[in-house]
């Protein structure tokens, strides 16, 4: 395992968005997530590097593989790990996002963890605590660690991010995943493509660096990695919703579609899938699908993130203003 | 204490039912919950057997008595547990059992507690994952740990089971609580007995190797163990739901009916518990009852099924596939 | 930091109500919660002294910060924490209070934190379980904890209790918080003073020892303490409840109202804030406000708690009955 102690001090406190983070800094995170993966496949899974650091979730978006995958990388660090969910909490009584984060962060965490319906949340709330902050989804804006977690599984099974040609397909507009991996893949040297039906594309996605397609034949062609995104319903509105048999015929991924990309091109979906709509089930249960990496890539990247950003050696008080 | 790791390797590596295990499984499950019971009375109740496991509680319904009983199981073992309600769910955004399971899975959790309201969902799960799986309830299957905790306060106040006279009363056709009750009191040698309206009654029971009693009076003559079951009525439909007054006059146990059993039978009842309805408050709180040992013990059978299951000699990486 | 196992053993073995306390028992606890504000300053924030005890939340009401408070209090002290909320519990099964305080008893709980709608819930409690018991709020009775924490935060600020003027504002009537502060500060020799409009003042208020005022102007004359209340609008009905702008007006906390105090007054809130309503926002984020620091002695105070309460020298077996 790579001595983690010997890597450079990470440069941030908090992990709000990729674009902040230079492609160095990116290697450094995908270097440390290298060496958390072995700690979840051993039989004891325990480090002790952030025992009696306090880490609390506030999730004001439910979300299973997220949370848990937080959760699980805290405790494997040997943190105290508190779970805030929206439901059991002073929201009810009108008590306002900054509030909440005042009074959690009165109570000496060293690392908030947070998920909101509104872009740029995470970052309101780095500058009103005195600890360390994830970003784990603001709106349609960004969803920092699952853009890491997608990369560190590319570099694992291609050896590199640089130089290759990753399709990105489907619902692009309502997902801050395709928007962090664009940034992500960007920075680091990849071929980004946006593959989506028009009314699915956000207004700026020109200007992000990405080639737009419109089918997914011709964005698939060649593609070293087809990486699908949910298509979220609950997020439109009206006359824009797809039918999904529609949907599934242009833009699910089938076997037929996938054919287009190279032949050992990985299947990527950040997940929960809608089978049958976005993707096939034979795609996302078949040799291919790379999408049980991904999860178990998320736990390491996690741990390698929080280590990170409480580096002991970042201040004498732990990571604290 | 007994020397539990002087104890031969339990065979199984999941819990699914009661009717996959053998009277000498059995057994040696109880053998471990009995020494797990000191454990819960010590002031320090700590073990470290299941350091730096992952645990992991997914409840599709909730529960008071079960999930806790678990959690505290796990965390008394050392093992690092999560909870998962469904409530807080990708459940929600319509991911799939299957689909959660694997999720889940690709987390690398040691050990995986399921309660779902479909017959068969734990064994499906079992199939899927590469951990240990625990049934928890799964529709009106099976609900292993209640029988064995159940047999676990039998023993430990007749010295036995075989030969001992069980009488299960009440709501049979939608227990899952009877159903394995009645597989591991067979199995054990125990004289099974089902005393319940012909409404509440399986069709299989005949099948099962219990005697059935239309009457408290016939049903309870000469009883070692009085077992009662909840009313289900959330479960019950229209004009199949009986009247509270009259089910209490029939098959509600009072100290009227206990009399035609044992003069010390034991009174037991799996909770909640509907007052007034399938018991009298003064039985529940009499010297007969057992109902809270039976919680006591369950926490110890949990502890005692999870390090069975877990057991570092089953194989070199801790029990996974 | 203070030697605490040299301080005298807490006379008591649960903590349902400031009425049941000493003035020395006060001093005693503050004390104890002095030292463990420096735990939570610490990068590694951990102690050992409840390791292997179960703390067990069980929250009939929803609440960040008492909740919140106590599970990191209970986590630094190395206790096994579990929650458990209405909704995830057998309470949908119609499980009444005592049964279910019996279930979690039988598990072998170590200490017990209750929060209940109705008032006296903490004390039943406590005489149906071997465990020790701390109130958590009980309907508009009780909150020992916070009644503490707001006394440890004014003896750190001002250096005593005695002689101060503390005036308690605002909707006294629903504040359990209000009335276990009157009761703790008439006790350590505060001067308590009562301002609200008459229909949200208590019925027995004037019994309480304490001076009653109709506006701010003259209750907050000379104060060296303002402690605003929260308008629990949601527990009022139809006309009773006031206007907002008009709540502001007259007894809405602002610099103006304000100036009647004494210069370095402190400036208090229980949270959760409504901002604009009992309190304008520059002065809840003033240089007078120590509602942050109320927060962080909340953590304290409950970690002194739940030590006094389970001190190893109570008994052999650990606190048990």
């Amino acid at each position: 395992m790579t001595d983690v102690s010997a890597l450079p001090l990470y440069p941030h406190r908090h992990l709000l968005g990729i674009r902040d983070l230079s492609p160095i800094d990116v290697e450094l995170l995908l270097d440390r997530a290298d060496a958390a993966v072995a700690v979840s496949r051993q039989s004891e899974k325990k480090k002790t590097t952030l025992r009696g650091r306090t880490q609390i979730n506030l999730f004001y978006e439910a979300s299973t593989r997220t949370q848990s995958s937080f959760e699980l990388a805290g405790k494997r660090l040997g943190a105290d790990v508190m779970n805030m969910s929206v439901a059991s909490s002073s929201v009810k009584k009108g008590e306002t996002l900054i509030d909440t984060a005042m009074t959690l962060n009165a109570m000496h965490p060293d690392i908030l963890i947070i998920r909101h319906a509104s872009a740029g949340a995470a970052a309101l709330l780095a500058q009103k605590v005195g600890c360390s902050v994830v970003n784990a989804g603001d709106g349609a804006h960004e969803h920092p660690t699952q853009a890491l977690l997608d990369a560190l599984t590319i570099r694992r099974e291609k050896g590199r991010l640089a130089g290759l040609t990753v399709a990105i397909c489907g619902d692009i507009l309502h997902s801050r995943v395709a928007r962090s991996n664009i940034l992500l893949l960007n920075a680091m040297g990849a071929r980004v493509r946006a593959v989506a039906p028009s009314t699915l594309l956000p207004s700026g996605i020109a200007q992000m660096g990405v080639e737009v397609f419109p089918t997914m034949a011709e964005g698939l062609k060649d593609a070293d990695v087809v990486m699908m995104l949910r298509l979220q319903r609950e997020r439109m509105e009206g006359s824009f919703v797809p039918s999904i048999r529609e949907y599934f015929r242009y833009f699910g991924l089938d076997a037929e579609k996938l054919k287009a990309a190279k032949p050992n091109a990985l299947v990527m979906h950040p997940g929960p899938m809608n089978r049958g709509v976005e993707i096939a089930s034979e795609i996302a249960d078949g040799p291919q699908s790379v999408i049980q990496e991904q999860v178990e890539m998320g736990v390491a990247v996690r741990m390698a993130v929080m280590e990170a950003l409480l580096d002991p050696r970042r201040n004498q008080d732990g990571g604290r203003a």
